[in-house]
């Protein structure tokens, strides 16, 4: 079984490997990869931070402020508290204080003029550590533009993945919509089944098929889409029991493309449903009505709800 | 009736619903869709700041502004006014004006120096106040950015949607043009018409039709674009007369994108007409004239200009 | 002759027009069209600021910081100059120009502590200067970036466009470079002839022919690319003399397409010659040669070099 | 030999030139091309700036800052040091240095006023450094916005191109990984061979093939992506020796694109792999593996790692 020798379809997540993956995509949309980083230059710090949650970016913003000003306030007390006019140095604490709060006046530019430096060695100390601040918070200004402007889409997708009666069949369907207030546009889908196949000897190969849609392009998302792949002769859930699409260790990767028309961006969103997060006969309830003023109104608590529908006997095993 | 069931084309705007909707795309490009927002997360601060009106916006960063200072203020008063030598302190209102001064004085880091921080505490809470200062200020740059650099296509709609005649026929056009001085390239038009069937027992369900246009792309936009679609045979408005277009609560939804030079940016912009802003037997004067050095000069003012033009009795039903 | 009448290619400059236009698009890409605005709301304050030249720019931050720190000081002038602690009263124009240092020294939150404000209104005014400050250098940095991460792809036109020899026949070829150092790749050209045809009476109409080009795309442009459009049967110069090119006001329109690799933007980039910038029988000569090393070296100063070539008598006219 | 005459592919690299390259892309994806930049106003500071490297960044931020800070000085000195209130004038050395000291105060908004200027001149010329130092910063806040914001997708490539086994003949195949924590999606590879055909005479010209790939786009790249051209008798390296590709001086041109999620932009990386880094006989080995848990563990330090693999005598020559 050569690798090479395949032609079979791969989303870019390879075919060959042995043992069992927990998932494949996580329900925040990354992938369940893991790295051993050989080289520290692979660390891109910009990327880094900008992806940090809030808590550990601001604590990030505070330690580096209260490591910083310590720095310069022993630095400051290796040039001479004496240099520092102004400052009071009755005992070494004192003398750190009044150092560390100097170092915050000037980092900050705010300069009150209480204290000031004298002397060669603490003013250049002072005019490094102001354009330090200067070029530290010209740094943040951008942190923060980078960290507010990344594109934001979040979908909201239904809990479950349902198996709903459709036409003479089945199908299957997902709903999504748009958590946030921004509107989004030119709205794309792709759905992936990934199986693994399991050959005499324990070797494994994934296995990626592509699900047709319904309706894979949406021009907008004001309410909810759901997205419907019709189980026809040539689905690859055709005929499939659940016991063995989780034999199969089958996973959905959904691939959701748009518009941004609030940051006129692209933004990509992934997502995943493992075989346990399917439900076999039930069907979506409408999540929006229209008010008295004829006003639309969505509800996003109700983008899961959903009301179990008879799946007719000959179309689950056809 | 099964919404599954049927395959008919579906911009993202769903078809099943009961009820009259006002009207669907609002003049400003906005989906007249309401939402019950569940989560305090759906919330995106950044977003929700850039798409303020500008009054909103700066009576926002002025309230936040008073807040941080007075809530310093108040912090320095808890501290000891007694720490912040140069402080004016004969009553408590004059306290907290010296208070409320400095915090200003701090946060905006223009720390004169008239009133200067004494104490641990005090030092301690300047300290926190001049950081906080600087990041808000780069969060204030960050926004600011965001609302300037956002895509400002602006594109002027002709107030009415005509019915012209067209060769041997009849065509339905409207006139567009960039508000702004900036460069749209590569523009291209989608027009839908949504329209609502009503079935026996009062239930209803919105049909979508795509318009077929003369022309769907054009290059660029320096002077106008009418945007016309032939009423031929297969067009959904072959043989239909006002009063059925308003028993069908017809509805054109417009989607125009473009390409910004000014930001290098794809713009998309939506507009809609109603079924009582279509106007039978017009067509549109020419908004723009060669001036005498051979300049063309395009009068925004004439957007809408037209005249009557009479419709042949055999053109209107055929 | 009924505008709508036509389905012949329109780019969207519109076809029916009388008069003579100097020329469709001026040599810095910007269209030859002025506009009558209608309101003020269509100036964009940040677009007009982005796109004003250096000079322009610096002069009109200089100004507003001179014009910004005079209403300031009138300001606290009216509220009384000796709340100004420090500041230098003797005359009224000591008072004023004590009033703009001190201006100054706030609205760039320098703050020396040499003058300082006391007094409830003063202070006021103090706190609202300094808040407005650093908002207007806030605005001022997202203003240089946006200046400054503009798009920038400048592209070099050779400065005649060549009737040159071509297989058995001829073609009209330009040649085009990156004038800037940064990488463009996936470039893509599009060239329009535009002539007027003039009917009986005077009326005039414009016809827009697209060129097919030998080779209407590059990968990249580390050197020159010699755009060339065969002359064969097919195209609107077939047979054409340079006076009947000049009866017609031929132009041709070019549009060049291309990823600037520094921004990470699509850039475009629009370009013209007339009539009279066409040169027959020439072809251009390389402007690049291979020093001792093997590297490449780009000399753009002989973009427009070129050398005569023969054109046979039965090409010209065929 | 008439270079109009040609209907070849060319990417934009051009096709006629004399000498031989030492290679047409570096390793850093740069072109191997240097100009003569002819005006002045081909220099475009930003993005100058922007490319620099980190240390020469920083270089020039510390040199600009002390210059800037010099010339200012030195317009103190100037005016006169008896206007700069507080400073130290003992000698010559000493007022200049009082001087820089306040210069670099009044730069950075520090201004403790130890140090405040009186007289007109020296009042003016602080208020003209204050707005330089706060624009001159804003100016360092969108530099350093452009540095971190530009997109970085950096991608590993094995160190060899192999000639492996494929099906019943031959392949070319590299592997790429993304060195990056970022996700990349949508990813496009192109691969050109670019040969030179040299003529007698003594002139060359260069010849560019794209090669047909298995699989020239992937979803996503969370792990490796082994890029694979099938030898078959349509490829230009259908028996071909290594010395015979050596004497073509062949280089393979890659070109991979790519949506970067993280800033969401478009990414462009450009590799290549000249004649001597083809390896024949050999196919990479996993460069990942899945541990206990069920995760998938990636480890770029063995992107490179090969096996030899026989090749068959008639796959080679056939």
């Amino acid at each position: 079984m050569e690798p090479m020798n395949n032609e079979t379809f791969d989303p870019g997540l390879t075919q060959m490997f042995g043992g069992t993956v927990r998932r494949f995509i996580d329900k925040d949309g990354s992938f369940n990869v893991h790295r051993k980083d050989r080289l520290l230059q692979n660390l891109h710090v910009f990327q880094y931070l900008i992806g940090l949650s809030w808590p550990s970016f601001v604590g990030f913003v505070i330690l580096s402020y209260l490591l910083v000003n310590a720095v310069f306030a022993l630095l400051y007390l290796i040039a001479g508290i004496e240099h520092l006019q102004g400052a009071q140095a009755g005992t070494l604490g004192e003398a750190f204080l009044s150092a560390f709060f100097f170092s915050v006046q000037t980092l900050t530019t705010v300069g009150y003029g209480s204290i000031v430096p004298t002397g060669v060695e603490t003013n250049l100390l002072a005019s490094l550590e102001a354009m330090t601040g200067v070029m530290g918070f010209a740094f943040g200004a951008g942190l923060l533009y980078g960290r507010f402007s990344r594109p934001s889409a979040r979908l909201l997708f239904s809990e479950k993945v349902l198996i709903a009666p459709y036409q003479d069949g089945l199908s299957l369907q997902f709903r999504i919509a748009n958590q946030r207030t921004n509107a989004i546009t030119d709205l794309e889908a792709k759905v992936l089944l990934m199986t693994v196949e399991t050959f005499s000897g324990g070797q494994h190969r994934r296995k990626y098929d592509t699900l047709t849609l319904e309706r894979p392009a949406v021009y907008f998302l004001p309410l909810t889409w759901t997205v419907v792949h019709p189980i026809d002769e040539a689905s690859p859930f055709h005929g499939k029991t659940p016991e063995e699409l989780a034999a199969l260790q089958a996973e959905l990767l959904i691939l959701v493309k748009g518009f941004d028309d609030t940051f006129s961006q692209m933004v990509h969103v992934r997502y995943s449903y493992r075989y346990d997060e399917i439900l076999w006969g039930a069907k979506f309830k409408p999540a929006f009505h229209i008010d008295g003023r004829g006003d639309l109104i969505l509800d996003l608590d109700k983008i899961s709800d959903l009301e179990s529908v008879p799946l007719r006997e000959g179309s689950r095993n056809p």
